[in-house]
């Protein structure tokens, strides 16, 4: 359902978790599920599938192309875009993913930058997001930008220099980083039918004030409909109102943070949301605070009783 | 001229050089024309004193306090609010400053987290600005928030938990950093009537977006009147306008960190553009590049050819 | 021709590289002559195979398992033990090729933590090495610390604590820190029969001096004989020796990190130095600088005129 | 007593610790007593005064010339070397407070790099080291290499390069980092007639097998008998013995670390220790853990009942 010259990606992106077993096997029957709860419950119309909330990094090959697989096919028809992250620490292994997006039906591919060895420049990281996106030339690519996970300090922005020449494919990017000088010489830089994708949920509207016509990140799964508000409010310039519900979404970042989030937490709290059994994260993690703890927390704040929705902003995406 | 019940810091907050000898010794007199062109060219009506810019911390404390009397002294009756900086690395030397800023005349004051020693947590940290405060109670007090400068971690959030009992003349502070979830919790903290002023100027438009009602900066030295229109445009609710004018700061911004700026650049773009004779930074400092090359480097983008304006930003306030 | 009653590891070991075709194809019938090499010119009888300096990592499974088979094959009666990296960013890919590395016969497997997700303790990154070693129970385990690579700051020591319990084929570390405190508080904590080998080339001699039994490196490829001379000065109480050594190493280590070293720097070295082909490093990197230069630097030191070795230290293992 | 052409500074030097009053003056008739504790039960007989440990950096420029003149005075014929650190942000402050030195009979003085406004190249840092030595041209001067403290990560061999041509009175440096190639380069680069003294007690025996020829640390305010053991231990190639010494003090540092000490913990204990009155420290700090903690951590290792010595290994010096 892809092509380069595919409808611009807009709007608001769910980094989709991935459901696993208990014994930590993929459960890919959940899949169709989650997406009917995106659609009818937050409204969200586009996912980012493997990224870093996905654990994408943590998971197989084998297992990363059986999950694409399942998110194109059942989201066909129903999802506007599902958008495969394909970035790993091996070239080899990216192309194979690139070329099996593809196949699968994805309307886009992402890649971040490999981090156990660092590019050295920017053009060094560009030759390599070349070489990924080579291997799929249909398809419309994005750079994955998220320096405090990657530990590669390359300003995006030099990232972007030229690429449109080595990357006839290229889309954009999802841009998950606090630097807003460098976000905004990509905004920039950026022709109008590029996406320039934030994905620090908890400063979106900072990210839509410099520009960015389109937000990536995990709490969008669960929070995805009080975003959906934060975005129309900005639009129709009520820019008190979009303040007022960024604040909102602020105050349970903000607690999630000093509990010491990570994804098992945030998938917990997903699961609890949503009713969806997403299992326990891929890699042994410390055991996430009973979800008591969540309820009692959140009560002096006077939200509604149900699941808390929770996030952490060092791996949205 | 100042007490706590004074009239509330807002707007633009130029955050003054020190002009110097050749010789390294302070140069009062050029303080008096510096105020008057602050005034006249770039509508600047208020200034923080012996910040960051103004290289406080690598003067001795008499100079400090000279200082604080000519801008107390010259700025009466013209400018509408001199805020004295007085943090130091002894307690003993803050409280001095705090002590001699009331008897000269300053509207209020700040101060910065000691930085050789680091607070161990927001309660040593809130402990050590109320020594400061109390030596002079009836001046409002600012905390000064740069963590990349101090290297002290603390969430401003955490440092104003409770602030008010213990400082009863705290009125605010300059946030001088890139987490907007801190600095969005810090605004959503604040009474109306203190003064939360973003202090990152190539991001000035994400700071009011979140809710800041004012900005001190190196920069406004030189693009006072860029960033008041930014600033007007905003209030307007011209976010289209704001961002123009936030990419042309940005433009000046991106160009002179690639020169690898610090005060002594910063400063002889100043003497530069105002034709101000501010001289050489307190300290060594490696030679600035040849003022023509910054010149040619903003030709292309096809600004008018008047001086440049350019700003460190990792020194801003 | 391993088990966990096998021969201690001790001595040098050296960090392979991993031969490749000009393609980017492993480059498997150089690993024959490659161990010939080691053990007629460097007198090096260990080997660590698929990590840091082999670029396991960036690699896919398939290629990793080739390589581990082609060593221990053509290694066998030759080398004294082959060790096997393991760790890979996927938990289930590190238990696939830590039962591999049984099956090919190799003499002892290690696993570096994950780093892209973090463990969140020493518990979860005990768990997860408990995990891959249990997938080749018979063989000698040993967890592979190199906190500056992966950003786990975990210390080393509390990694260890009670490991004996959860892994029983446990037989020691790697330890490429800079962090002697901990270095030495791990020495203390190991039992005689377990291996400590320390990993940071350029001060190997500091590492024997706080007990290491062993080292690990990538320079050990080509300064295995000088490195060789430095472990028996120390063994026979010769310090100033062993420090005249050292300091040689350093100068051609200090010099080459000031040429901002990398994979393909160090391997296109190995190259000059063995006359092997080694090729070019697996991903995109910064073009190395042309080898004329490292030659010219290296005439005012009065070394002789052969090839130079050099190394990344940020790198090593 | 002092001139360039001093005696070379070699062996132990206790960092001394600030005798305050409980409401925070200075306590100078601590000082004479503080000399006789160190000369009769530890041993030491060199000292360095107004450093980290000291706290200098927090003290007034008065309150630093009052103990550099007690610590010169008192010391008079009894200890063999006192060196004044006259290191702070401002380069005025820091000349006054060398020439003070010189005038007080301090036999040698050194300077940290400033921290606020870090020296952007080795060259700027040199110049700086300069200007403060020029103004006691008559005193061995040593560098202050503390890169963790200060944030600067400028390699201390490249401070050093060509210094001696700068400083005619420069006579070493104190290391304090774990950089042992950067220090074993200036063990290569230093003339035999100057000072190389390593800083990070914890790890002193690794200083001492790269070359180091004496130290400077807190610790041996309290550990110095011991400390003196491990050198002995070593300079007669007992390095079983000196390793035995050394893990014993890691065993006090380690567990001190993981208390979160600083000077106010470590104040503390030095009282306990000697029974000297040294009081709170000069700054508010979070409240140190009690004493009793301390000494039954201590129990199990079998170690003497009496007071508990620690450290804090960041502060060291």
């Amino acid at each position: 359902m892809a092509s380069p010259v595919g409808k611009k990606l807009t709007g608001l992106v769910a980094a989709t978790f991935t459901p696993l077993t208990p014994e930590g096997e993929i459960n890919l029957p959940v899949i169709g599920l989650y997406i009917d709860y995106l659609l009818e419950h937050q409204g969200v119309r586009n996912v980012f599938v493997n990224g870093t909330t996905g654990e994408g990094m943590s998971l197989s090959v084998e297992e990363r192309k059986k999950l694409a697989e399942e998110w194109c096919g059942k989201g066909k028809g129903k999802l506007e875009q599902v958008i495969v992250h394909v970035g790993c620490m091996s070239l080899k292994d990216s192309q194979d993913l690139a070329r099996h997006a593809a196949e699968a039906g994805a309307d886009g591919i992402a890649a971040v930058s490999p981090s156990v060895f660092k590019p050295s420049d920017a053009g060094v990281l560009r030759q390599f997001l070349q070489e990924v996106a080579a291997a799929a030339p249909d398809l419309p690519f994005y750079y994955y930008h998220i320096p405090a996970l990657t530990g590669v300090s390359l300003l995006a922005r030099d990232v972007l220099d030229g690429i449109e020449k080595q990357i006839p494919s290229f889309r954009g990017l999802k841009f998950s980083g606090g630097d807003l000088l460098d976000f905004g010489q990509c905004v920039s830089y950026c022709p109008s039918d590029w996406s320039v994708l934030y994905g620090v949920d908890e400063q979106l509207l900072a990210g839509l004030a410099m520009g960015a016509n389109g937000a990536v990140g995990s709490t969008y799964n669960y929070l995805g409909s009080r975003a959906r508000s934060l975005l129309t409010a900005f639009e129709t310039g009520d820019l008190t109102q979009a303040r007022t519900l960024q604040f909102q979404v602020q105050d349970v970042i903000s607690y999630a943070v000093k509990l010491g989030f990570d994804v098992a937490v945030n998938k917990r709290l997903m699961s609890e949301v949503s009713g969806l059994d997403l299992g326990p994260p891929s890699a042994p993690e410390a055991l996430p605070p009973p979800p008591g703890r969540l309820h009692r927390a959140e009560a002096p704040r006077g939200r509604p009783a149900g699941p808390v929705p929770c996030q952490n902003p060092k791996r949205d995406g």
